[in-house]
């Protein structure tokens, strides 16, 4: 970019002639213009923080992938490195085509236009967003870093109208209970949802960091459902029918159920219970020599917000408390810090989230115990990260 | 993107065939794959949502760019939209090659590395920045966009090492009173900051909205004074000299002065007092019909969180408290909104923020009474949109 303006003598000069007390390179020139580009992107020294493709994909259109969470400061994830999953691939939906329908038990059925919907009071809000399948039951190599244990998890600032104003213009009828949600996908995507939720803090979101929504997180249009598993937040949302039972659609029933150890499934698990993870020293980072660390991550809970964190260095032998960074925002991540004095001695890094309603993180064992190990979905164990005497971290979960 | 996989007997469909009760053409095919690219991009419909040049530059690496603010939503601004101010253009550095050098009055000069810097304890915080030239006292004309009239203004989550934890490790000799701040661009931009701020909130900025740096932002290390004018803050930061005087550089003197009507200059003119600007209905919007629209804009203080948002529609004759957003957070954009039912006639719109100082922001008249029209810096006056009979909006101040 700037260094096209550099003189050749100069672009060949030694790395030492950068450094202090020198005047590096880069001040002897002008530097590249404004507006270049003129949507920006990020310094090509940052080309390795980029989504990954999840590996267990059959094909690229009915597939996910993973945020680079170990690369990644504070609670914003920038909209191009949102995590994806798509069941038939991303859609390019003219916005001017685009409708929304309402219909079924209402007074009054309706069609929106976009330009309908932007009209009403909107709201915005700080959400996390995270996928059901964000786990790791089957197991993963201790190579795997941050982005393969949980990258499918983002979050944004999200904006759009409540559904329950939408819903109110159509008049929901006395006996009504769930609405059906459908995305103008190949897949023709749709799930149930209750219309408790529906009428609590559902979105018909636009916009998400300020922006229009990505093609990849739905645009025009998606439904919103603040700390419900992702898939039920419906992209590139067409319809909305209004029923007084579940509709039982192919994505919560043969899908995104949770298969027990008895045999039978658990269905409808909507919401994402409390969870946490280190991501600063993580799978694959090297600490670069003993003394002081921070130990950073991430905690979320879809019950509202997060009250506690705990991190351990000794495998959940000892705990102790991580400072949260404010403000802490429901069904939001909240950043977590601890100091850590390494001594060089191989250690286990683990960290313990509890959330508002007392819900406290369990361990892997806990957790299978409890869940067995048929389902992928609505996995929140403590993750360990093991730290080896030469500082390099691998995923020993 | 998605569109090369319909087939062309669907491509050429009738646009009455998209819209219900039709199934669309893009329900029709498998959409774009996952990673398409892996660093996401907006959609193609919203080619129009980039950062414009102010025209007001007589070379591209000493200009600016503003951001959208009348296709914006939320109070995140997404990276690639921050506004741009630069004296020499943005140099490309090679982070293992830049140096952050502390000298002058500490018992231990030092020089960090990106990594050293790094590893220090972090926090991140939601601000706004906002250049002291974002102004219109030269007057912009009735097609002026909002992006024109308050664009150098944008808002991210930034995350870094306190500069008091790094001056604590220097060592800050007792009489030291300001410290120098220089960029590694061609410039060689140059500040002089109070100790003050230096050991309250400013931060060694390396990540903006979760990933690192954009290099127009300062990549890969920025000062950052939260409600400070957006020049200190100063960008590719590589030097910081503690001294017991101001350090009197050009960008103190000749320039970032505020010349008076007696032909005296402000100096040393810090904070960003509060402002307010209606980003919707805003100039070069059309509203759609009589009846119902939702007023929405932003509002900001230097000096912490805004306590009150009033808007107008009759030129400032009478005003109404509009709702904010919550979080509030202080030094940080506040998104407020108001309902309106626009019943055709001719409008002013205006809005006004207080400050929990209690700090109400000027009228146009107060302002240029007080300052006069020599400065082009910190306008914070109250800005008029027209609203005409036929729905558009044009600049009225």
């Amino acid at each position: 970019m700037g260094a096209a303006s550099i003189k050749p003598s100069e672009a060949q000069a030694d790395v030492a002639d950068n450094l202090p007390p020198n005047v590096p390179e880069w001040m002897k020139a002008q530097g590249a213009p404004v507006l270049h580009p003129a949507y920006g992107v990020p310094s090509p020294f940052e080309a390795d923080v980029v989504r990954r493709a999840r590996s267990r994909a059959r094909m690229s259109t009915a597939a996910s992938s993973t945020t680079p969470l170990q690369d990644l400061h504070g609670i914003v994830t920038p909209n191009g490195l949102h995590f994806e999953r798509h069941h038939a691939g991303v859609p390019t939906i003219d916005p001017e085509q685009h409708r929304l329908m309402v219909h079924g038990m209402v007074d009054r059925p309706l069609i929106f236009t976009m330009a309908e919907i932007m009209r009403f009071p909107s709201q915005s809000h700080l959400y996390f967003l995270e996928c059901s399948g964000n786990g790791s039951f089957a197991g993963l190599p201790s190579t795997a870093t941050a982005q393969d244990t949980h990258g499918l998890i983002s979050c944004c600032e999200w904006t759009g109208v409540p559904l329950a104003t939408v819903l109110a213009e159509a008049g929901v009828q006395p006996h009504a209970a769930w609405v059906l949600a459908e995305g103008a996908d190949g897949a023709g995507m749709t799930r149930s949802i209750p219309i408790a939720k529906a009428m609590d803090d559902a979105l018909l979101a636009y916009a998400q960091n300020g922006e229009r929504l990505r093609p990849e997180q739905g645009y025009p249009l998606r439904l919103f459902l603040p700390g419900y598993e992702g898939n039920m937040s419906v992209k590139w949302l067409r319809r909305l029918k209004i029923g007084d039972q579940p509709f039982e659609t192919r994505e919560e029933t043969s899908k995104y159920t949770d298969l027990m150890p008895d045999g039978t499934a658990r269905q409808f698990t909507f919401v994402m219970e409390a969870r946490s993870v280190i991501t600063h020293p993580s799978g694959g980072q090297t600490l670069d020599g003993h003394g002081f660390h921070e130990i950073a991550g991430l905690a979320w809970s879809g019950h509202g917000k997060i009250t506690r964190v705990e991190v351990s260095v000794d495998g959940g032998a000892h705990w102790r408390d991580a400072k949260l960074q404010t403000p802490v925002l429901p069904k939001c991540l909240t950043r977590f810090r601890a100091a850590w004095t390494w001594d060089g001695a191989p250690a286990r890094l683990q960290s313990r989230a509890t959330d508002e309603s007392g819900y406290v993180q369990p361990t892997r064992d806990m957790l299978v115990g409890a869940r067995g190990l048929n389902s992928g979905y609505h996995d929140n164990a403590i993750h360990t990260w093991g730290v080896l005497a030469d500082g390099s971290v691998i995923n020993a979960t």
